[in-house]
This record gives structure tokens, C-alpha cells and sequence, in this order.
């Protein structure tokens, strides 16, 4: 049974209560009850984190890598700006996915650089939650090929 | 009952026949007559097109531009050099995803250069034959809705 | 009795049909039609090709240069990406005018860049379907004087 | 009966009496008085100014800005340098478009940039002496519209 | 009794008859009476100028320089192109402060650049007409302390 | 009866103990009592913060952006490098301004950028303590208008 | 009996024809003769291929591939254009060189990046007609050692 | 008996643990044990910390500022990042030594930029382990010298 | 006998009353007469012009132009801002020679960039009030072999 | 008879006693042999120098040039450095052909730029020691023409 | 027994005669022999070389290379322009370390560069003559290990 | 007494045997003469040195800066390559004025950065031979001075 780690980063707490008509309506924690339905289902545990901080997501990836198989990641804002969380991932070595609500490259220059796209195996940008989901299956899909 | 269309654009016919350790062993054949299956089932006609020829693309999407409700894009090495078909994705105005198998962030300069990224509704890369396949999940969905 | 070739490149046979409010509401067909009478009335005689294809008008270009004495081109979005037209028009080494319906200064960055203004007589923009008017006009007035 | 303001920047006095065989052998006041003739017998009022000081030709422009209802601006050496000029043309708030006697994409480097392209209607350039009345006809035609 | 020298470059004697809902409806003539105002309540003499020309406003303070403690200066548009007014700055060595009445840095790109704000005290940017005020009580806390 | 919420980002806790002929000599805590002063003068309750810490930055200002009409915010380092806070800003769309005790154009060129510029109503930078006082000052006169 | 594709890009058709003061008096037919006499000494079968077509180009290199050993290849303007041309290259993964008959370093500055130079084994250019006979020698002699 | 502080930056707590045929296989612990006994050896206080947070780390030296004469400072990924950490050793004014344990100029593009390099009083990169004792020597020669 | 024109730009009228120590205790009028003197010895007629306005200059080099043989130029802050005195200088075509009194090359950045070297004969700066007898030499020189 | 020389940049004399499964197993001096030999067989003289000093080249090529008819020149690393180099060739104008043994594309960013390319007849790279004999082939072809 | 080289580029043969109080007062002879004598200590043979020409750089490192086991190198000048000493450290393959005397990156931008860091096994810069010391130990330490 | 060193760089040593209608028909030994004559009367010993070695112009100005009051340098070439030279003239801290016979500003791009213009006290280029003898005379004005 593959254990699956679902990071978000700065902001992304506020899913929900603002912005729905952008952003959509549903708050972080239903988006991660459904995708740990969507887990279970397929045999999977998942687990999900938020931090509006850049060393408690670099401590998390730390100690929950060893019981990791892959990581469903959207680093919001440290996208841009954390070379601390690509080490940490290049650390940790574990396969994961880069996703973003919202299209990156529709928004301002400085959005277009990401420290994580070149070490991704992948991703996943501007299709909204539903981007939560599709990269969710893509892991599955990979885990079960491993 | 929606139409959507799937365009691949040069060197994608190639799939399947060289170096499938990289790409997989699936013929564009195979993919696109997965994606039918998947897309019949959802209730949607699907038709594919593959070509090597800039202008063929910007004519068929010109063609059947009034009678298509969503595209899945794999503009390939025309992502980074094709104006035209930017053009042509603008004047048609049907909502589109861009997808690449391959994760072309992490290949040469000139590949993270994409005129449609920020036309796009989203973009998906990295993720194999399985990118096409959570795309027409996402287009699926997003038809579902409008 | 001089020679005047109308070119124009990739979507812009869809004028008239799309979006009347921003480009008008005339097909290319009716521009055409209308620079032809005015060539004729200045004993010119005038020729229009519309392609989508790069290579197509590479071809065209390089057929009709013999019997052109003058060029209204409008590259379309090859504008900014193609030295191969570029390099046909310093082939055949006829004079020619660079025409563009909306104002490519207002728009995205990389419509600044063009392969054509340096080597062209001249250049209008932003003056919708009276730019091919007024290029010919300037054409007339060119032959009529060498 | 509409109003229409000429102004053209530094060292356009100087045309005709220098370098006829590129300039052409007109003086600036010989075009002005043909764009005044064409003018007339279109039914329109033609006024022309032109001044070496870029505070002259903010005066003008902002004194006369309420009772005109297009400019013909020749910004000359201004073209590349002066924002104050941009910002009473953005201030004014009156069509105008941009005219240069030369080809100013085959020149030095620094004068491919515009501080006035992208508000303008739209540009001419190259087309010599011919660039006055071409404008002159297409603010006819736009001011006949409006 | 302290000097202040309020110097407002070009365009900015448009204040009040234009756009009066993005600049507000006072003209600049009313700002001055009321900088002059608080001024004279705090012991303090000041005059205002404004020209169009570049050349009238290094005149101007080098005439008034010698006299004057204190400049507040709102460039205009010379903010981003005139060196010869940095030149006289830097040569008449009075401390001044930079306003600007609109947000510069959410502008034009080629607005960002000031050739004024690392040689003056401070800058004021985005604040409306109460920016002059603001930077009048700093000039006065200042005078206060030498 | 309006709430203004001062926040102060990184090493401005050392304000007043370090350098005091460049940053004076007052500590945060009695700059923070001064305007708290000058908002209860103006029938306005004024909370102010400081952390070292981007995401108790944040936190803060996602906690107190309900019950806040207005921000005075000094980012210190972070408004170079943190879209995090950006992007915070963005969320809770609470009217603020920048200010910087120190003229950051006369600095290293990496503190030219920043982060919050173009999404603030305003900056004030150089002018020392006085700084956070005009804008409060600001902000009463904006709050009084709304 | 090795077999070497020669393929030339868009406007070589015009060799012999124009300019021929500057490229020489042969036509691309006579060039061609020549290569496939020399070849045929040398035990080796020659084809050659001329297009305007970007899109032909790949279909001719992707069905000759197979069996082809060597690949002389001047693309042209698409030298400095075309990724698909670079990424059928990459894909048949035969040994080519990149051939010029002019010095593209002495020309226009945006001709002297190659989508090619960087794959291909070498290159040869501004040695007009002589460079398709050296790479022909250099393809002989690395097929006679393989 | 001067104090030695040495400062380690985001996932430096990993070394030893991963990759030990990269990185050597000593824990950071043993590592600062090291450097306790030859500063001990020489009569120097060494006291050594590492965190993953930026704030932390800025707290640390904050605090620590006044009792230390001198700083070892490997700010891992804070090196390319954190203008926070070069405010605070701007600060404090205590003279330190960037370490780097891996060769960073080899590395990717942005670990070329540092926020220390310039106000460090020298750098010391790629040597491994032994890096963080060369540091400690030129720190103890320093100390001894002043 | 030959006309040698002497052009000051902006703010050097303020030479020898301001920043002796710098820029000498000369005053421009002081130079002006030695250079007239030096002249007069060598059988030239010499005229000074110093003005603060971009215009005024303009104006002035149209007029003389036609009885000037030769141009001394320093044109202050105009050197990186004026492409009007550019344009009149390639107008009226009298070979003239750039001069500095301060070292450009060792002060900001944006005075490295000159509109003139590249059109004058040569350049001089650095080198004081000296720099302008050392001009007038050359320009002696030069007019006695022409 | 022409004369041709034969000119190696720094470190070539190291070719055949290194690396030899990537630069081949001859020596330079073989290389110099076998080109020796195809002169005389073509009546040409051929002389070969290498030098690791750049003034040494210098000089060898200004007291050579008298003599020489065609220069053969591999610059090595003196190709993105010396314009002492390309003055000497500029001086001397003989017509000569730049020679690589490597593909200078594929390796590191600065070894694309070549003070040598835009004033050569031509280039050849990345064609190992045959490279030479293809240039001297060129060369016998140039001048048995001239 | 292990052979360690030291190599000092251009004008290091200046040290101890000029600027004592910003280099130190020992002369490079002086530093060689305390290296000398620190190697003997270790076992190691140590010879210095120093030479202001690159050509006679190349000349030893050609030489010496197959007798040495770690080169010590203080490229100088050299460090930011030489690509032909960085051609034959890659070519003789002996491992090294980079020294700099004085911290280049607080210098001018161009000392930032360097044509040998990446391919050093470190740098050390900026800790006066302890800096070669400690590159010293740091070889000794690193062949005590192969 | 004054010593006075004039220092030419490589290729100078040409001057007056190749292209004498650019450069004149001295011969740089004539030159010298003048200049060494100018010298004695103005009671000032002078010597010149010319050498196509970046060593040996190092090593002179090392011999001779401790006897030498002012350095007239054309580094030629040098100019744009050689940081070493630059090194020594910072070093041995001379006064020195940079001299280049031609307009440096209207030749290819990279000739307009210098290693020397901003330490020297000045520079004159592009006014041929004279340029020495004005520098010459600037040298003895500013030693008479000190």
C-alpha cells in the first residue's frame, strides 16, 4: 500500500472563504477528504499539510519522506522564491508532482520561473481543484507501475 | 452531446516506434483510440488529427473550430516557434488545454518558451501518454459544467 | 502597365468572418475586390493570394517576382517568425510595403519584432482595412515615378 | 467641419533644404500647404506646427487639444525620447497617428523604440513625403466615421 | 525662516481640468494656495513653479537655489528622462523630496526608472495631492532639526 | 471608528539600539506608541506587529485582515523576496501602504525591485521615522474619504 | 554501400538563378550532379531533396531515415527557426552536418544562433558550393571508419 | 577567550544521512564537535546551530550578535535568497566567513548569486567537511590578530 | 580664415562658481576668452554658445551651421538623453569634436552611453578645461590640412 | 606557387598525447605532415606554426603575411578572447578559414562567441583532424581561382 | 610522496612591495617558503611558480602536469579573462583549488566571473595569504586520501 | 624633471606601413621622435615602448612606474581584453591618460567597453596621431601642476 503526501503552501488556506467565484467554493480540507477518498479507493494513504511557512514544509517533506512514495505539491508563492524546498526535494529524492490552481503563466513575469518544474516528474497548471484530482491519478497510475 | 477535438502536432507521429523506453511503446493510434473510449463512455465524439504541417494544423482548427467544444493540444516543437497557430487559438476562441509528454521544463532553454501557455485554460507535461488522458478527464468535466 | 502583388499570411482569411466589431466587417474577398478597381483605375493590374502556409507563399513569391513590380504584404503572424519569407524577399529583391490591420505595438511583446520592417520600404499598422488602401496608393505613386 | 493638427518635431524645418536626393526637395511648408488643400476639399480645417522644443509642442498640443479632433504627429528625434509628449498625448486624449519620413526600423538600434506606437491609432513610416497625405486620408476617413 | 521651492514639471498644470475622478478636481493653483497655507503656519516661506520645459525648470532652480532650503519636486515625466535636471540637483546641492501624484511603479515599465530618487532625501509616490502636503511636513520636520 | 494595522518585517526590532545616528534613536516600541497616539487623536484604533518571520507575517495578516481598514507596511527585507506576502495582500485586498525608513534607491541595485509596489495604494521611503507617520496620516485622510 | 541524404531548406531552389556574382553560377541541380558522382567513386549512393516546406522536410527525413547513414543538411532560414526540424534530427538519430554556403557569421545577428550546430557532428559554412563537397568527403571517410 | 558562532542554513541537519558517498558520512553533530575541540584547543568558545527556519536563524544571530566575535556561516539555500540574513549580518557587524561545502559555481545558474559573498569577509566553497574547518582556522588566526 | 563653433549644454554655465575644488575656478566666460585668444592666434574665428534648453541648441547649430567650419561640443547632460542634437549634428554635417570636462567613464552607469561618439571625430574628456584648448588644437590642426 | 600557413592556438600541442579516444592519436606534427603533403602534391608551400602565446602569433602572423596567400587558423580558447588576434587579421587581410576540432555549439556557453567567425572566408567545426585537410582543400580551391 | 604545484598569475609578484597595509607585508617569496616549509612537514614536495604571462602559465602547467598531484592556483587577472588556462587545467586533469588573496566579489562586476570555479574542486577568496595556507592543507588532506 | 612613458599595445607597431590613408604615413618610431622632441622642450624625459605582449607591458610598467610621473597608454587591443594590464595600473598607481588613434565608438560593439577609461584620468580617441601629442600636452600641463 503506497503512501501519498499532499503539500500546499503559503495562502492556500484560504481556499473557499475567498474568492470562490475565482477560486471556486470548496475549502481545503473537503479538496483533501476527497482526494483521500479518491486514495483509498485505490488503495492508497494519503496524507495532506499546509503551511503559510517555508522551514514547517521543509520539515514535513524532512520527516515524512522515509514513508513517502510520492508527493502531490503545490508550493503557492515559494514556487517563485524557495531554493531551501527544491533541496529539500532534490534531498529526499521521492517523485512528485507540481500543481497550480490557478494558470501560472497567464499572471505576472516573475510567475513563470519555477524552482520545481526541471525536478518534477511533472506538471499540472490552471485546470483549478480538479488539478488536485488528475494529478492524484497520475501517482496512482505511476505508483502502481512500481 | 460535446465534440472535442485533439491535435498533435510535428514528430508525434512518430510514437511508439522510436525509442519507446522513453515515450512508451503505444502508437498515437493507441492513444487516440483510448481517448475515444474515454470520451464515448462521457458521452463525447472525439476526433484526432496529427500533422507535421504548421498549416494543416491552423486549417483544421480553422475548419472545425464551429463545431468543436474543447481542445486537447500537443502543439510540439510548434509550442516555442508558432505564432500562426496562437492565432488561430485566439480567433476561434474554443477553450483548450496544452499538454507534452515529456517534462520540458527540464530539456533546453528554448523549450520553456510556449506561446500557449497563457492562452491556455491550463497546461499539463511530464506526465507520459496519461497527460492526454487527465486532460479529456479535465475537458470532460469542464464540459459537464458550461 | 505595372504589377502589383497582395499578399496576405496565416488567418487572415477568416477577416469579416470573426469578430466584425474589431477587424470590420468586409471578407478579404471585398478588400480584394476593392483594391483591384483602384489598381485598375491607375492602369495597374493587381494580383491578391491569401495562404496559411509559409512555404506556399515562399513559392508564390518566388513565381510572381518576375512579373511584380511591387508587394502589399501583410505576413500575418509570420511577421515575427519567419526569416525564410524574409530571405524570399531579399531574393527577388522587389520593392514591397508591410502592412498590418491592427496596431502590433499595442499587443504582446514579441508582436514588436519584425523580420520584414528593416528591409521593406515601409510600414502601416494600426489602420485597419484603409492600410492596404493606402498602400497601394503608395505603390501607384512609387511606380508612377521609377 | 472637423479639425485636423499637423505637428511635426526637431529638425523637420530643416526638410528640402538638406539632403533633397533623401529627403526629397519639398519644404515643410509645401507639404504643409498640400495637406492644407486636401484637407479643404474634404471638408476639413488643417492647421500645422512644428517646433526643435519639446515644451513648444506640449504648449500646442495642449492648447489646441480641445478644438481638434485628430492629430498627425511626426514626432521626429522626439519619437525615442520624450515621455512628456506621450503623457500630453494620453492627457489630450485626441486620435493621432504616428508618421516618420524615413524607415526608422533600418536605422540605428535605438530608434526602433516608440514612446508613441502603442497609443497611437496606428504608424506610418518609410513611405517619404506620401506618409503626410496617407495619414491625412485615413483621419479623413476615421473622422468621417465618428 | 526656512525657503521652500515646490516645482511641478510637465503636464502637471493639467491638474483638475482633466480626469478629475482619477486626479481629483483641484487645479494646481489651489494646491499651491493651500502647501503655501500650512507653510506659512509653520514659519516657513514657499513659493511654486511649473513649467513645461525642461530647460525653464534647471533655470529656475538655479536661480532660486541659493535662496532655498528646501525643494519639493514633482518631475513629471522628466522623472524618467532628464539628466540635465538630475545634473542641477546634484549641482545646487539642496536637499529636495520626489512626488509623485499616481503610483509610478504600478505603470509603464519605463516608469520604474527615476533618475531622482537616489539622490533625493525621499520619495512620495501614489498618495494624490495629499503626497505634497506629506512631503511638505517632512521638509518643515526637517528644516526644524538644522 | 477604523482599525489600522502597522506591520514591520525583519530586523526592525533592532531599531533604535543599532546605528543610531543613521536610524535614530527611537525604539519600534516607542514609534509604535507615537502613532497609536496620533490614530486615537484621529478616532482610530491602531495595532502594530513585528516578526522576523515571513509566515507569522502572514498569518497576521490573514488573522487580522477581517476587522482591519488599512495597512502601513514596512516589509524590511522581505519586499524583495517574498511574494508570499504579496500574495496576501492580493487576498485580503485591504488598502495599504509601503514605507521604507531608508531610501532604498540609493542602495544596492537588488532594492530596487519590489514585491508590493505595484499593488499599494503608495510608497514613502527615506524619510526616517517620519515616514510611518505621514503614512498614517494618509491613511486617516483615505479612511476619512471612504 | 553506405547511403547519404542531402537535403536543402527553403529558397536553395533559387541557386544559379540569382545573384550568382555572389552564390556562383551552378544551379542546385548541377551542385547535386557533382555530390552524386563524387559519392558514387566512393562507393556510396546519393539522394538529394530541395523544399519550401518545413512540414515536407520532416516527412522526407522521417521516411528516409531508415535507411540513411549520413545526412548533409543546409537548412536554410530554418536554420534559425524551426525546433520541428531539430527535433526530427534528435528523433532518426542519424549523423549529420550542418552545411552554409554563406558566412551566416558575418550577416544578421539573429542568424547566428542554429537550432542545428549544437547536434549535428559539424559544421562548414561561408565556403560557398565547395562546403556540400567537403562535408560529402567528411561523410565518406566517417562512414569508411564505421 | 573569544566566542565563535557557527550558523548552518535549511537541510543541513540532513548530512551524513543521505548521500553519504557525496557528502561525507559525518552527522552535522559530529561535525560541530569537531570544531568545538580545535577552537577549545586554541582557546576559543564555539557554539554552532542549525535551522531549517529563516526567522530562526535571524533570531539566533540577532540574539547571539553581542557575546560572538565572529561568524561561520553556511546559509544553504538562504545564500541565493535571504536578503533577511544579509540585513542582519549588516547589522550586527560581526566579521564572518561564507561556507559552502559543495562547489556551488558548478552547480545550477542561480547558486552563482550570493547575498554574502560581497559584505563576507572572505568565502569558502566546494572543499567538503574540511571546509568548515579551514574557516575555523582563519577565524582563530583573525581573532588572535585583532 | 576658418568659423569655429564652441556648444555648452545644460549647467555648465555654472562652471567656476560652484564645486571649485572639482571643476576649477574658471568661470565658462574665462575659458570661452582664452579660447577666442588661442584661436585668434592661429587665424580662427571663434563663437561660444552655452544654454540650459535642448531647443536653443538645436537652433543654434541650424543657424551657424552654414558659416561653421568645425564644432566644439560638450554637450553636458544632453550627451545620453538627446537624440534632436544627434539629428541636427548628422544634419547639418560640420565634423565636430565631443568633449568632457569630468571623466564620464568613472561616475554612473548611464553616462556611459553617448549619442554623439560614435558621429563625432573623436572624443575628449577628463581632462579638465584643458580638454577644451586640446580640442581647439585638433580642430586647428585639422582645418589647416582640409 | 601559393604560400599557405598553418596556424595552432594554445594547448594544440597537446593533441595525440592526450585523449586520444576523443581527439584522435596523431600528433600535431603528423597533422602538419599529411597537410604538407597535399600542398606540395597541389604546387602549394605550406608552413605550420603553433604557439600557447598570443603575442607569439601575433607576431609570426604580421612577419608572414607578406608571403602568405591563405591562412589555415585554429585559435583554440584564443578564439573567445583575443581581439590582439583579430586585429593582426584585420591589419594583414589575408584571406583565411577558421578551423575547430571539437563542435564549439555543443560545449560550454562562452565558446559560441568567436572573434574570428565574422571576418573569416568561412568555418569549419567539429570535423576532428579532417577538418584540416577539408580547409586546406578549400583553400587550394580558393586560390588556384584568384 | 605527493607533488603539490603553486601557481601565482600576473602582478602577485607586486606582493609585499605595495599596498603592505592592504596585502600584508610578506613578500610572495616569503609565502612560498612557509608553504614549502608547511608540505615538507606533510610530506609533500611543494614548487612555486609565478609569471605575468599567460603563455608561460600554460607553458609549466604542460610541464609540470605529469609530475603533479594537486595544483594550488591564484590565476590573478587571469581568472576573469583566460579561457586557454582553462583549457589546460581540463586537458592535464590534475585536481585544484582556486585562490584569491582578496574577496572578488566585492569588487568591480566583472571580477565576479571566473573561468575556473566550476571546474575547481573549490575556491577560497578573500582571507589574505592564510588563503593559500589553508589551500595547502586542504590538498594535503585530500591526497592523504587517494 | 618628469618621466614620461608612452606605452603602445598590440598591432601599433603596423602604424604607418599598412593602410596609410586611415591611419597616415608616420610610422610609429616618427611618432615617438615628436613626441620625445615635445617632451625636451617642455623639460620632461620621455620613453615609448610598444610590444605585442600582454606580459611584457606588464612587466615594463612594473620596471618603470617607480621612475615614471605620468603613463600616455594605448593599450589597443588590450583595451577590451586585458584585466592584468589593468591590474598593474592600479597597482603601481601612476596618472595616466588612455589614447586610441581611431573612433572607438564607431566600430563593432565590444569595442566600446574599456578595462582602462574609468581609472584613467581621461581619454582622448579617434583624433589619429594628434591624440598622442594632445595627450602629451595635458601630461605637462598636470605635472606642472603637482
Amino acid at each position: 500500500m503506497s503512501n501519498i503526501l499532499v503539500i500546499n503552501g503559503p495562502n492556500l488556506n484560504l481556499l473557499g472563504t475567498r474568492e470562490p467565484e475565482v477560486y471556486g467554493d470548496k475549502s481545503l480540507d473537503q479538496i483533501n477528504q476527497e482526494l483521500t477518498d479518491i486514495a483509498k479507493e485505490n488503495d492508497c494513504f494519503l496524507e495532506a499539510y499546509q503551511s503559510n511557512s517555508e522551514s514547517e514544509l521543509v520539515n514535513i517533506i524532512q520527516e515524512k519522506s522515509k514513508t513517502t512514495d510520492y508527493v502531490i505539491f503545490n508550493p503557492g508563492a515559494f514556487t517563485h522564491t524557495s531554493i531551501a524546498l527544491r533541496d529539500v526535494m532534490l534531498a529526499v529524492n521521492v517523485p512528485f508532482i507540481e500543481v497550480h490552481i490557478s494558470n501560472i503563466f497567464s499572471r505576472e513575469e516573475f510567475r513563470k520561473k519555477s524552482y520545481f518544474s526541471d525536478i518534477a516528474r511533472g506538471t499540472i497548471s490552471g485546470l483549478g481543484f480538479k488539478g488536485y484530482e488528475l494529478a492524484l491519478l497520475s501517482a496512482i497510475e505511476y505508483l502502481s507501475k512500481t
